[in-house]
């Protein structure tokens, strides 16, 4: 256990690039495709768009100790109460073994059902004015991921559109291209999703005589770009959504993650009947139990319900009572005090390394929350071409192309500053700056679509490109 | 937590019984299926084939303690070693914490992945002679479940024929008809899967210019019918597979527990090119943990990866490192033995009873192994209709309805022996042989289609009814 383990928060689909981005993963015979494969032939229509993720190939490498990741969305656990929670952990097995070990309910354990709701009130405004929540209302998944599996599977027939923020949570649209969902992305800016811009999307598609089958968003401290939804925003969305008949899925595992505990009113609190509300303990307690639920109107939760029977039987109820007790014997409120606290540190010495180190012509958005700064560079330079030798030089990063459904966004990064220590995330910077320097110098030595030097840009200009 | 869980491996498609059998369960408003959901024209059409469980209406009656449950699956844990698995539990959590508690591989944990080799290796025969087992072969699945539904993901389009037993486990039935399969069940006898029958299956798909995705089996111990496939009909099956390009994919979580450690060999190990094979800790360990594996040739492995990326970006790493764990530190081998005495124990309890208490013309099968009993009722008693009315007289069982595709199967019942304990088990069989007393009564007295007295059939008659 040495190894870090990889981060499955920054797999992307991967277009062209593959082989090159393979190349720099020597020995690493999956990225050799499918070439071989004896059983090619027999594979369902949908696993054409289950391809190999950007970074997995890159692992091998990135994950050494000497490379900085700004890659990985893991969380940074070094706050838990690990001798407390083992002794919680074994009076589970002790004293509920029976139970904690057997089967249970394919909707998730009644307890943590219940304690789900305190989670959602902390969050103030997430439950809304209403209340509006019931332990009957919830389903425990397999982290948020599931969630999102299987609602893709509810919804999505081959060639059915979602739309999605542009860009997007890239295990979001590792789900919607598993199910052959055609993805629309619509523009954001440093407010979040435009509504004028999803109007006019949603108007499209009725031009086209199509309707969406849901709207994904992630308003709070969005994964890539970092940015929340406005709150004079929501209830336009809302009424949008509603309007054409579109249900809004509202992915919020950041929302607690505001460093100034700064939170917003969820967009289910508007309408509850034709929105699912995703959460998810991973951030804010331990992503390896893969512990997430959803908040979906009766129809949608009881389907949702016989999709967890088919794809898992029930999570399990292990791990479901472990964040039980968790929740039962901590001040967890408290634990998310320091981490807002930490994040809130390693943002602030990504945003000043950024504006030491990088080069003119870069420009980046500056989260209030969550664990991601979304960075545009200079046209011009690829960021999934430069990876390798970013890697080279000891830093990684996920692409902007991971984000988008179509591959587009190589002038695009994600730089994730939830788990390295404030002092790694400079030095990251600081060879990433030199990389992005070096490219920047081979475009100007052969002219080929450089930058000039001083070109509009930087961080005072708008930091969410939707190009 | 006093109310047993509902036993998910129970789960069963409903047929046109749905409002009969939900009518038992009042107040169960999910019973009520579709009717008032806003959301109703936006499904997926694969949703049509996610119907609510057979058993689950009946739940809410059948989980009282007053009613003896032949229904589920759930193993019995009672034997576990609860105090020093705590201990084991407490000390991952306080020594390996920041790595058990974090995202890990989407192929699942390395080190349980080689202890996975030492499972095998234990289960004679399940290696093969050639040993044939890496590690890296290995995917770690969220139970066995996980890998059905990620397997019948990869390979099955809509309307893509899948080969299974006749009857065959209901929880794979369940992830086939998600994924909009056709099923087409093979006929067994007391020796398991008839290979005359399959090889008929393959040359009429052949004639109609069709060929099936897999084959899929239980071969040991099989659930629903309590019966292995012999030894000497192991190598035709593959050889008919190969000869006709279908995939075997072999589902074996009860090959442990033969009563007198009787191992078969498995069908992966006589052509591992052409078969996945599926283990699971859950009989031999903790259900509750849902940790099972696959063991597959190299391009399906991969692509089975993709699929747990898409599906729940890992499976939990705390789950693996907790079995992890146990195999490093339990003598589990005699655990394994203890099991087998105690499935022993209760397997005969029931077939003593079903001797003593059941009425002429019912048959059964005499497993040496595993969990079921495979039971055959006269012509005319219908078990499905039946089930309520056992459920009022304090014995459930599961309808053979819910292990055939087409929701035939209304003839037959399966009767778990692993949860209650062996003088339960007998009092379940008495109430269960006096509700059929009374169908019969029904029967003769209104001469519906009634079995006459003494008709051909009881024990010594051949057990598996394929029709």
């Amino acid at each position: 256990m040495t190894a870090m383990p990889p981060d499955p928060r920054t797999t992307g689909s991967l277009g062209t690039g593959a082989a090159a981005a393979g190349a720099a993963a020597e020995g690493d015979a999956r990225a050799a495709g499918d070439a071989g494969d004896p059983h090619l032939d027999r594979y369902a229509a949908r696993t054409a768009g289950m391809t190999a993720s950007e970074i997995r190939a890159l692992f091998a490498v990135a994950s050494r100790p000497e490379v900085v990741s700004l890659a990985g969305g893991m969380p940074n656990l070094a706050a838990l109460p690990l001798e407390s929670l083992s002794v919680e952990v074994a009076g589970l097995v002790a004293a509920e073994g029976q139970s904690a070990l057997q089967y249970g309910s394919a909707q998730g354990v009644p307890v943590l059902r219940e304690q789900i709701g305190d989670v959602m009130a902390f969050e103030a405004g997430s439950l809304g004015a209403t209340g509006g929540f019931a332990p009957d209302d919830v389903v425990v998944t397999v982290g948020s991921q599931s969630a999102l599996d299987m609602l893709t599977r509810l919804f999505v027939d081959p060639g059915d559109v979602v739309l999605a923020e542009s860009p997007s949570y890239v295990g979001a649209l590792g789900s919607f291209a598993a199910y052959q969902a055609e993805v629309r992305h619509v523009a954001m800016d440093d407010d979040g999703l435009i509504p004028a811009a999803l109007d006019e999307a949603l108007q499209r598609l009725a031009r086209e005589g199509r309707r969406a089958k849901f709207l994904y968003t992630v308003p709070n401290f969005h994964n890539p770009v970092g940015v929340s939804l406005a709150a004079d925003r929501r209830p336009e969305i809302v009424e949008l959504c509603r309007r054409h008949g579109v249900l809004i899925v509202e992915d919020n595992p950041y929302g607690l993650l505001g460093f100034d505990g700064q939170t917003y009113p969820s967009l289910r609190s508007m309408d509850p009947e034709n929105v699912v509300y995703l959460g998810s303990f991973s951030k804010i307690f331990a992503s390896g139990l893969r512990v997430g639920w959803a908040l979906a109107p009766h129809g949608i939760r009881d389907k949702l319900v016989l999709a967890a029977e088919s794809a898992t039987l029930c999570p399990p109820a292990f791990t479901q009572l472990v964040v039980s007790r968790y929740l039962a014997t901590h001040d967890w409120r408290s634990l998310v005090k320091s981490f807002r606290e930490m994040y809130r540190e390693r943002c602030e010495a990504m945003l000043g390394a950024l504006e030491t180190h990088l080069p003119d012509g870069c420009r980046w958005t500056r989260p209030q929350g969550g664990f991601f700064v979304w960075a545009t560079v200079p046209e011009g330079v690829d960021t999934r071409a430069m990876l390798p030798r970013a890697v080279t030089a000891r830093v990684a990063y996920a692409s902007g192309t991971g984000f988008h459904a179509d591959g587009s966004g190589s002038r695009h990064m994600r730089l994730s500053f939830c788990y390295p220590p404030p002092e790694r995330i400079t030095e990251g910077v600081r060879r990433l700056a030199g990389v992005l320097d070096g490219e920047l110098d081979l475009l100007r030595t052969f002219g080929v679509a450089g930058p000039r030097h001083g070109t509009p840009g930087g961080p005072q200009a708008p930091a969410v490109d939707t190009a």
